[in-house]
């Protein structure tokens, strides 16, 4: 096994305790985790059904009856217990583990002899096991499974779940591969990838590695594999959407190494992008590292919201073309936003770039923190930049919109993926860097937290203490018994003043890749950081045509919306003054306390005729001050209604 | 048979010779009729096949298969047969009727002994017939043929077309009425009614009329027949996306009287309102007029686009909710447009008010006629308000739209209609009305165009002269033997200033229901009318959100829109001034002679960054001169690109 170097320090090495995060950070284990507990039991009144656990002890043989819901539905079951391992990395909870390790032992029974692993197809069409790559998912949930056990193993240090998976990929390596009595596909939604390196990080099994890369190698390769399967004489469609196939919508269509733009449905293409970093950076491929820059640059430059959102078509949760970003229709799914992150954390920690932690940020501060109320038991799936309620209509082409959060989805894989994301957000805060020369430190992220490890065998203990993004202050305390290490404190996009003092002394420090970085820090020494933290109008590309003409209000990380609450009905009536000064309020009797903008504005008014046009129609405005609330908060006031992001100009 | 005393004029006494109109109405008979005859028998090569005249050889036994297409195919030879007919009223063409009368003989091959026709069932479901009312489309087809059928026998006077339809008409009023043997059931699809009235005015035979009232009195009465049907054991769909039902896209959610407002699939909904208001004209049903006016006016204002399109849901080519009018993503399907024109001259004609004729004229200006080529074989079903042909892409929600005409459909409802209304674009010119107290003639578009017709059998001749909408000249010479009568001249909305005069003399007249009166014109009188017409600015209601702040551009009964070939990349990027002096310009080196006007505006620039936001933006426009076409005239030049109507503004 490759020791890659650069790692993102343990989760259990780190203690969050942040005002802003802790509202997420403490709702998942109080509040998400027993509430998707009741959902994968099927207990919450009016819900859509889950069925997951039910077709588990089907598939164990313990209840009668046939599989439901989707393909890919055991794939919940595998996200929460990857949510409840990081949960319990972070405080004990025996009734949880209790649970967790008896939903493990039910998995355990559910498992075929050879190691298959899916109650789809072990209940429903035993004979079509690894018939329908393209559409069957069963590598797919092969690979959270591999990534939940990954991490209960990490936390617990139990092997049950671990043994369940290496079974279940040793099956799975025996079947794919280049052998001639082996299968020359690959998954349909990728995911598997990247859980094979994690196993093989894990295990130090370097078949689960070179699965992973023969995955990635094969894929678009001609005959295309996909083609090959639709063809077969037994080929059976499950989802009759796809009756006609588009290679794209599954980045089949070329080789990786010849994709150069982000194609397809966004969840398949970023997680396979993510596989990508991971094997780039175990073979030192730089030919594959390279193509991951240019999909990258491809998302974040051109096929990327401001929120962080991917994904412009409603119709298939997929890319588009460059520039084309809608707001009212698009999916903007809140796993493509995990994925991006996920795929922007691997980026960053293999080119040492901070830069790739300004989307990383933006992903997790807005349409993540979107995609879970308040109450951690609402949820957004798809995540517009404009709602307008009425018009988010059943059987039309905005029916994906929801203009409130749902209690649960037909299609579940968001609210048990933002559970495993905000219980692992530890994660994302640091990497440890030992190299002959020097011991490197990388804060990436501004969460108030502790985190201690070891440099050399020394104790290293870190306090991050900030109230960011309330204010641009971070204050980060050293207690070091190590040789002198390095800082590198991450240079956010939007900082363009700062300052930095390292034991009350002002310095200016070397800054490279968006790093600044602080060589020799030992013993106490006490490090400030002081951003600029103020709001500012973004403008549009007018290569977006959805956009020409509009503006956005930012602040730090995050990014501004309008609510029918604070600025009334039609907010598409409103523009902005982009020369007004914006006032930031912090509002304590808002959500527990958030920070608003005030910005001066219009109101076009509403003519006295019922008329959709008319010459008679003069446009008449009145003046407005409006008021902004980060997206990550919109929708959790009592009354649901309208919400926009981008607003016309004065 | 209630005599109809208002009535459209006979097509067969008009003869159209129109600058304007010409470019169709010549093209029909010319080019569009022969071309889909070879669409019909699948002889254009790369067109999505027909197989429609293949699945009546099949039916007849004359050809070994099974039926293919859509469960609706038939229809698209009884549209054909219907715009053949209109045809040869206008000019004989022996060949061609020789092709119908063909045409008509081996559908009368194809239909079985009670009557019953329909390919697709006859075919391959021969044992569902009348069980699956929601989705079958059986009353659909059967309409469109007794269409086609009265026109035929109208024009040659031959009766074997006529006594198809009629025994088919007979076999469904055995099966569909309130007895209780009968099916109390009624069309997923409306169109049977306003073609069982039509053959009730041709033959007289009462039943006809009573079976197209009771389609209309049962329909969404409770307990609901479609949920009814659906719940029947043998029971089996036929469209996968119709898995959930929903009533309203069926117009089927309440009794139609309860109905205020638009819903469901466009096409369906306004033939549903066409037969309402023919059952309220015959019946003198007060009330049921006025719900077709309360129909009418919520369309009107609410739910319709400045082109006359309407339908503004992608996904199942539907009316969504007020001023919700998308211009990117819409349907605005050609067929509902026509929907729109002929359910407009039905309540102009049972009210004599002309301002119907003002959306008529809207529909039939601009979208029907976008609907085709000026070549003829090229055709739009989607009529969007604004395209970029980069973003209208396959497997994405804005698959519906094309950037170019396609050469037929796989669902070719709309070329075949508008060949037949296009042929029969003379019957929305004159009403003749005749009462105990005077005649009125009455004039509703301005068609050069000589007609000939009796009062009181004494001959009257009018001959209309005009390039309208070119110029707002229009005149109107009678030569009379009958008795003095009135003649009605419509008087558009946007005819703000208008002279008329008689034998040279300006004379003021009463103006009533938007209709210019001349009471009393006989043997050679002149009749002189001039409408100003110019370009005017349209503001759009900022109630509808996705015109805040835009306008656009119209000229008499034509809406302008802007296109790339005139205008460079980027149309969004456009703004209009709109205290810019309109200029029209008659160019005749563009389409063979088009109407243009050229208007200040200006143009943002590209930044030279490939990010799609920055707050490094600052929006930098250059002025530009704009230059916009006829919206029924886009993409008929060589390079297809972009096209926009609503421009935002300065």
């Amino acid at each position: 096994m490759k020791q890659s170097f650069k790692q993102s320090l343990s989760l259990s090495k780190i203690r969050i305790d942040d005002q802003y995060w802790n509202r997420y950070t403490k709702l998942i284990p109080e509040k998400v985790i027993p509430y998707q507990w009741e959902i994968l039991n099927d207990r919450v009144k009016d819900a859509a059904p889950s069925y997951c656990l039910r077709n588990f002890r089907i598939a164990a043989g313990e209840e009668k009856g046939q599989h439901k819901g989707m393909v890919f539905q055991d794939s919940d079951v595998a996200k929460w217990l990857e949510a409840v391992a990081y949960s319990l990395a972070l405080a004990p909870d025996p009734e949880l583990e209790k649970n967790a390790d008896d939903v493990i032992a039910l998995v355990g029974r559910a498992q075929e002899k050879d190691g298959y692993l899916n109650t789809y197809f072990t209940l429903n069409e035993p004979e079509r096991k690894w018939k329908n790559l393209m559409e069957g998912h069963e590598l797919y949930c092969a690979g959270h499974f591999i990534e939940a056990a990954v991490a209960y193993f990490e936390t617990t240090g139990k092997k049950a779940f671990l043994n369940i998976v290496c079974c279940l990929a040793d099956h799975i390596c025996r079947v794919f591969g280049p052998g001639e009595d082996q299968c020359h596909g690959y998954p349909g939604h990728p995911e598997i990838e990247l859980a094979l390196v994690r196993l093989y990080h894990t295990t130090g099994v370097k078949r689960y590695l070179d699965t992973a890369k023969y995955f990635i190698d094969i894929r678009g390769s001609k005959p295309n594999y996909f083609i090959e399967e639709i063809n077969r004489a037994d080929y059976k469609l499950i989802h009759s959407h796809l009756e006609k196939i588009d290679l794209k919508y599954f980045q089949s269509h070329l080789p990786v190494l010849e994709q150069d733009t982000a194609e397809g449905h966004s969840v398949r293409a970023i997680y396979l992008y993510c596989a990508m970093a991971d094997i780039a950076e175990e073979y030192d491929d730089s030919e594959l590292l390279e193509r991951c820059r240019i999909l990258w640059n491809n998302i974040v430059q051109k096929r990327m919201y401001i929120t962080g959102g991917v994904g412009s078509s409603g119709y298939l949760e997929r890319f588009t073309t460059d520039y084309d970003l809608p707001n009212d229709s698009n999916y903007s799914e809140t796993c493509a936003s995990i994925a991006l992150a996920m795929f922007g954390l691997r980026m960053a920690r293999i080119t040492k770039d901070a830069s790739y932690f300004d989307t990383v940020e933006r992903a997790l501060y807005n349409t993540v923190r979107a995609g879970i109320s308040l109450e951690g038991d609402r949820y957004f799936y798809v995540n517009p930049l404009e709602v307008w309620p009425q018009a988010c209509m059943d059987f039309t082409s905005r029916s994906h919109v929801k203009s409130v959060r749902q209690k649960w989805f037909d299609c579940a894989c968001c609210p048990t993926n933002v559970a495993r994301t905000f219980t692992s957000l530890g994660s994302y805060i640091y990497f440890i860097d030992k190299t002959d020369d020097s011991s490197e430190v990388y804060i990436n992220l501004f969460i108030q937290n502790k985190a201690s490890f070891d440099i050399d065998g020394k104790p290293v203990n870190i306090s991050v203490k900030t109230d960011y993004p309330r204010s641009g202050l971070v204050e980060i305390a050293v207690n070091s018994e190590a040789a002198p290490f390095a800082i590198n404190i991450r240079m956010p996009d939007f900082a363009d003043d700062f300052t930095v003092s390292l034991n009350g002394n002002f310095i200016n420090g070397e800054i490279k890749n968006n790093y600044f970085r602080l060589p020799c820090i030992t013993a106490n020494d006490e490090i400030k950081v002081l951003f600029t933290l103020k709001p500012r109008i973004i403008f549009a590309n007018p290569k977006v045509h959805q956009n020409c003409g509009k503006a956005a209000i930012v602040r730090g990380p995050e990014v501004f919306c309008f609510e029918e609450i604070d600025n009334g009905s039609n907010l598409a009536a409103l523009s902005l003054d982009t020369n007004s000064a914006l006032k930031e309020i912090w509002q304590d009797d808002v959500l527990g306390g958030i920070m608003m903008i005030k910005a001066r504005g219009k109101r076009l008014l509403e003519p006295d005729l019922p008329d959709s046009f008319s010459d008679k129609f003069i446009p008449e405005t009145k003046d407005m001050e409006l008021k902004a609330l980060p997206y990550g908060y919109w929708g959790n006031r009592k009354n649901p209604g309208e919400m926009i992001v981008w607003l016309r100009t004065l």
